[in-house]
């Protein structure tokens, strides 16, 4: 297959956009995994691999049914044992190669962001060495095993916010790499991101201009606590629905502690968590801001501008309106022409390949959201 | 004033509704309030009465800045005394005489569902007991205070559920009062409110033909726990920010437990959580359930069949779109013309009047938000 930039641009039923000359499709969510924890266990140091051979990863769990095989799809794996199915986040891996076959040559994709899912628990992980020695582990794996095999893949690095110390430690570490584009960070968490417990993450992504992608993970697990703010949920739909819910909280929390004021060049990427969420927030907040601005006068500007230039809303699972024209009134306000990106969740279930995710777009915004706004994010 | 039911609507700039022979205007989230506790202590048992003088209320809080006054417009007071600003929530009472003076006969309101919240923290407050004496006695200082002198005036009573045989010998008590027509509970809770351990509740409210009004209060207050899926939030627009999750996640609890297939009667308003919320959850539920429903086989009809047949949205705040096209855009899909009822949250700082809240509301849905949603949803 070509791996020519932007020269074979998908020719796909709903695909609206002419070729290009250069980028033409970016995909902002694509997991990448090991099979077993074994394979992170050359990259850790002796005393954890040790633990790890003794006890496994010990991420935090929730209880929550989720669907089988913990989201990914089965058919997708090479060698896949049913009966190996013993590992919470490792029962199936996803390799480079499935991926270039399934997905990145079939599009012809041009730049891909790996999300990773391995780190996410760190963040609820008590022990923050531990937590922060499995993101330099899956990190490495990742630099080996995907990033050297393909230029056209980008990293979001997994860091622990355990000990914001040792996230800023691996964001210098691994963020002048080429390929390090952004860092990765689960929706469940202890605190929201505006919260300054983390200012100085966000001071090192600044610093090396990565992007803080933020990704459903630890909803309801261990020490995130409940995953919406009237506790508990029972079922896995529930903790799915409350993805939009976890991304409101979090991105009013940025803007309300004045974070793009305090850090101007960060951009926060929502992976995952639909979309329209950010209509009401904008409208609401804004009102909001109007009333009580005197609380926070750190906050200078409408929410919703700091919104517009700071934050961008991936794609999948893409919300489905009754009608067309609702679902374009919503990109209209939501200013998609500026906040949608392209993500497709591969491999997991839901996942959502580029032509049938958006039938219709019109051409102007289809090149936005497939390619202008990711590569103003990503700086391509 | 004039108070022969629909006789005289009001004729203010934005009104769209023509005069009426029967109901044209119905208020659906008023707040009666003491002046303080001492106002409640003629309704409790003597011990209780004897520890409020010795200990106030022992309501829980957050530590939250909200707005001076704790929300009360103090403007609106009789006899407002600054210095008396001591008691959470009962610092500025608000009398039946001044709410007919400056709200209630103004706009000709024909009826009015009072909301109360003296009752809300009952549901956190550690014991049950003392929660449902308070509870009792603020639903009897209402019944006289302010019931018995409007018939205009619905209840919806407080109950608490730290133990649902308490809230429900409450319903029992006062259930069919005729102006007895809900009860209300606060977002903030220990649980999401389609937990089945709500259910015997639910159960009393369907016997007696109660609506559930789900209002704000309890946003980080004690045991209700974190306000968001991610944590406890710095400031107070970021719990004003948090209501439409708790909406959220509430009403997704209540479907995907099946609540609406168990009492096929019970209705569930939404009173100042703002409303496009409802819009995401609809459409992103319903491509969940279509994908996951094998999990709660309970749950036979689309989730957004559930939330059109028995949630009900209150216009308070009404959220703010850059443009009319966008406002109508929403309110069709959100399906106003059956879920949105209009509720102006007098005599908070943020209230609505009716000819302010919707101006250039078409005339059919102007009567359906005004009158006919809320007619249906209380039975007048």
């Amino acid at each position: 297959m070509a791996t020519v930039e932007g020269a074979h641009p998908v020719t796909a039923p709903g695909w609206t956009a002419r070729r290009y000359a250069d980028l033409a499709l970016v995909d902002c969510d694509v997991h990448q995994k090991t099979n077993s924890p074994d394979e992170l266990c050359p990259y850790l140091p002796q005393a954890y691999r040790e633990q790890v051979i003794d006890q496994g990863l010990r991420a935090a769990g929730s209880g929550y049914f989720t669907v089988p095989d913990n989201l990914g799809r089965t058919d997708l794996a090479e060698g896949y044992d049913a009966d190996a199915n013993a590992f919470h986040y490792f029962n199936v891996g996803h390799s480079y190669e499935a991926f270039k076959e399934t997905h990145l040559d079939v599009w012809n994709i041009d730049r891909v962001l790996l999300t990773g899912l391995s780190t996410y628990g760190a963040c609820v992980q008590p022990d923050a060495e531990f937590g922060a020695a499995v993101c330099r582990a899956f990190n490495d794996w990742t630099t080996e095993h995907w990033l050297a095999k393909d230029q056209r893949l980008m990293a979001a690095i997994g860091v622990t916010t355990r000990d914001p110390r040792l996230a800023v430690e691996e964001i210098h570490r691994l963020g002048e790499h080429p390929q390090t584009r952004a860092i990765v960070l689960p929706t469940g968490n202890t605190m929201p991101y505006g919260n300054r417990f983390y200012h100085p993450v966000w001071r090192a992504c600044e610093e090396h201009g990565l992007v803080v992608v933020v990704h459903p993970g630890n909803e309801g697990f261990g020490m995130a606590g409940p995953p919406t703010g009237v506790g508990y949920p029972t079922y896995y739909i529930e903790t799915r629905m409350a993805r939009p819910q976890m991304a409101m909280a979090h991105a009013v929390s940025l803007i309300a502690e004045g974070v793009f004021e305090k850090f101007p060049r960060l951009k926060v990427l929502f992976d995952e968590c639909d979309q329209f969420w950010a209509v009401g927030l904008m409208w609401h907040m804004d009102a909001d801001w109007k009333s009580l601005r005197e609380q926070t006068p750190w906050v200078k500007r409408l929410p919703s501008e700091y919104f517009r230039g700071h934050i961008r809303v991936g794609s999948q699972p893409m919300l489905e309106p009754e009608n067309d024209d609702q679902f374009f009134c919503m990109l209209d306000a939501m200013h998609a022409e500026e906040t949608l990106v392209y993500s497709s969740d591969w491999p997991h279930w839901d996942w959502d390949d580029p032509a049938t995710t958006f039938p219709k777009l019109p051409e102007r915004l289809h090149r936005r959201v497939f390619c202008e706004n990711a590569r103003e994010l990503f700086g391509l």
